[in-house]
């Protein structure tokens, strides 16, 4: 660690991004907008992948693996589809490079390489995956069918941020197939609700399950359901989708099946996808001006030992002090780090591991040996506490409860004071001014009055909450009627 | 399954082809060149992977994620790489679509949207690895480097062929970065054998341990390590390569590290991989005219139940009496399938998933029910044998370890009796047409004669054995002396 990170205060997006690489994390590559996914930042993905990835098979879903490519034909299939992905497709059109004759050493594209049809680097699957799934499919049998992928895809963008927009990024999509729309509604909001759980339980992250608007859903969706988190800026972030897709792949890639009478039927279809992005929600929900703060089931090291020594013998005795609680927190399946380092001072050390986030320090020197007590520091509160040996494990086995609870209590707190209910648009834009957060608030239920407020305010309807309430009221824009209140924040 | 596997005897490659579309492990996508893998295939392919892993982390190495593309001029900043690979480079040159005017509803390049430089799609990621471990190193305290990704990568192929040869594949890479030479050596080594442990104990694969000539080496590396699998038509497999890459990308890169000493040095490098390739290599080498034969540690279900009922009585009666077992195997880690199906006959089922190479079957009939009896059947072999409940369990969990070394039994003594010495070109030639395998012969270590030989006879020199014995002979092409004995083989 070169020096201190800037404030949230002082500015919340410079905060963020050294965050991001000083914690290392992740880091800008030499490829505009893609980004390398460091180690440590890549084990908490892991984390992540592994939760997610036993909750898909849970429930009953199969991984599979579809090609990178999509040629420009397919793409095109499902229009709306392709027109809402079509400006931001990395595209090739090329298979080979040849020497430059010009530049000894130096590469062009061959010409001659030239491919018939240009090929589109995926920036979702569901063209690829339709077209697959139109050999899958004759009849009822064959259905449902619900498959996973976990993959990279590329959506170019032009301004990008480590994480939150970049224009590489790891994903998983879902794309199932259903014999009926009933079916598929309900693997859509079962997804969604598989995202909330994780949200909530792993990344300790309280999420607004929702609707988007036609305006916001995913191109080719004939509903979104979505999953909304509020960061500590105020700002919303999008933290996964699900979406019913209807019978529109099904009809853009004539995928019919045979019913139980023998009719011919579409093919009904969801998809389902979350990203690296969440890892940007989970540093910003959470982190602080010391560094990252991880809830300790995503957390790569649990828990960090740091001996305070001088001179061999100390550390020898030390290591001798602590190898049977370590071997004791190992067996009960926590992730231990035993720092021994002689390049680095327990001052640094201690910092270091604040920056990483790591739940619960353990610091041990001359006098805990004398004493037979342990100094244990929780990353969130920072409070630190001594403790004899024989209470150690179970304390420290409490000690990351209580940390994953404490961090969700926080940071769902936080979104409940920042869930404001407005009733005039003077309201409206007062609040998203000078507090922030999700606005609560009447709409028409028009795309006009929806883009006519984003124009004026640069909030947009993050979702219409699955449980909002039915109340009569007046759109705060327009004043026409309005049967319930829509989220709107400023949004990642 | 339509229709009978075409056998082996027949039309080996046909056979091959048949039976990863029929076993449902994969098949040729709407993408030239890229395959889909199927949920079985992908099951297998992620169990190859877990264990893989686990290997790579227990020797100290961790995942990270580097960009897809790979800008141009990175890319042909080591010149051997960049020509080894430029001639099968897809190439991304443009990163918007847009509208095309002339064909309502089609899209077209966007002209306006081409890159400045073009990004190669990695192909392999030394380039862009190497420069960003260019900021990641100042001194010895930030080597090694020892990291590991997961990744699909590109490489244009005229002539493809299911996990064998595909444009797009999935693989692990790894790259390491080191103070010494005599440290990066050992690295190769150890993942060489890392490989070769991996091949043998869980995919039941024996392999050959060895060195690349010069011409076979991959492009930028001072030395390849590999392991050399041989199929059952004769022809041999490279199964995984491991490179010591000497100071070449870190001279063009120029990653330079600090010496205890206070002396700047390059760096030394190296690089690993397997990829689905792996797949083929397995379904080649125990797979048979019924199907797959999949070894019992990569099996996605290594034991099958079918119920031979008529009736639903009957059906409850042996859901009642094969549930306990059932417990019990999977409370042991054992993955079991209970078939009940009632679309399908019993004898369908047999065949699928023997097709399948699932392991173990176990069939349960009236008469089985009278007599507290089953009927285990094993892959392999095809032996069946009856057997009561209290035996049950302990059978399966022998039979599963006996078929895992059987199979790698039977394609070690395969592979001893094709590894054939020879001491002339006549000789040599008769061996490689009538019999097939690994030619053992004196090579006079010019790659003038590898070349020469390889366009008489298609065969190549798959490796110099690092158990390769000093013995004085002369090249059985040149005549010219020899210290040792190589392998030459028709290769996949
Ligand atoms: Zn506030
Ligand atoms: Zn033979």
């Amino acid at each position: 660690m070169s020096k201190k990170l800037t404030t949230r205060a002082e500015d919340y997006s410079k905060w963020y991004n050294e965050l991001v690489v000083k914690a290392d994390l992740a880091e800008n590559s030499g490829v505009r907008g893609c980004m390398v996914i460091k180690p440590y930042g890549y084990a908490i993905w892991e984390k992540m992948q592994a939760e997610l990835d036993r909750m898909f098979k849970e429930t009953g879903h199969e991984n599979a693996y579809f090609p990178l490519f999509v040629p420009k034909s397919l793409f095109e299939a499902e229009e709306k589809n392709a027109e809402g992905f079509a400006k931001e497709c990395a595209v090739v059109t090329h298979y080979r490079l040849k020497s430059d004759e010009e530049n000894k050493g130096k590469l062009i594209v061959d010409p001659e390489a030239k491919l018939e049809e240009e090929l589109v680097v995926r920036p979702t699957s569901e063209a690829i995956i339709w077209n697959t799934y139109k050999n899958w499919i004759e009849s009822y049998r064959d259905l449902p069918i619900l498959v996973n992928q976990w993959a990279n895809v590329v959506r170019w963008e032009m301004r990008t941020r480590l994480f939150l927009r970049t224009a590489e990024f790891l994903w998983q999509e879902g794309h199932t197939a259903h014999a009926t729309k009933q079916e598929a509604i309900t693997e859509a909001e079962q997804m969604m609700n598989i995202y909330a759980e994780f949200a909530e339980n792993f990344m300790a992250v309280p999420v607004v399950k929702g609707l988007k608007t036609e305006a916001e859903r995913f191109a080719g969706a004939d509903e979104t359901y979505c999953i909304e988190a509020l960061m500590q800026d105020g700002k919303a972030l999008q933290a996964g989708t699900s979406h019913f897709l209807g019978q529109n792949f099904a009809k853009a890639f004539d995928v019919k099946y045979t019913t139980k009478e023998g009719k011919q039927e579409h093919v009904w279809a969801t998809s389902w996808g979350v990203s690296t992005r969440l890892m940007g929600a989970l540093i910003m929900t959470h982190s602080d001006d010391s560094g990252l703060v991880l809830p300790p089931k995503l957390a790569p090291i649990q828990v960090v030992i740091v001996p305070i020594y001088k001179g061999m013998e100390q550390l020898d005795a030390i290591r001798e002090r602590v190898t049977p609680y370590i071997k004791e927190l190992r067996a009960k399946g926590f992730s231990v780090k035993f720092d021994d380092r002689d390049t680095h001072k327990p001052g640094w050390k201690f910092n270091e591991y604040e920056l990483k986030g790591v739940p619960v320090r353990i610091a041990i020197g001359k006098r805990d040996l004398e004493n037979g007590t342990f100094e244990v520091a929780r990353r969130d509160t920072f409070e630190k506490q001594s403790v004899g040996g024989d209470d150690l494990v179970q304390l420290i086995e409490n000690l990351l409860e209580e940390i994953q609870e404490n961090i969700y209590k926080k940071a769902f707190d936080y979104r409940a004071n920042h869930i404001t209910e407005v009733n005039s648009f003077e309201e409206f834009k007062d609040v998203l001014e000078n507090k922030g957060g999700f606005v609560s608030a009447h709409w028409d239920g028009t795309t006009e009055t929806e883009e006519k407020i984003q124009e004026l305010t640069k909030a947009t309807i993050r979702c219409i909450p699955l449980d909002a309430k039915e109340e009569e009221g007046v759109c705060v824009f327009s004043g026409k009627t309005s049967s319930k209140r829509v989220l709107f924040a400023k949004a990642y």
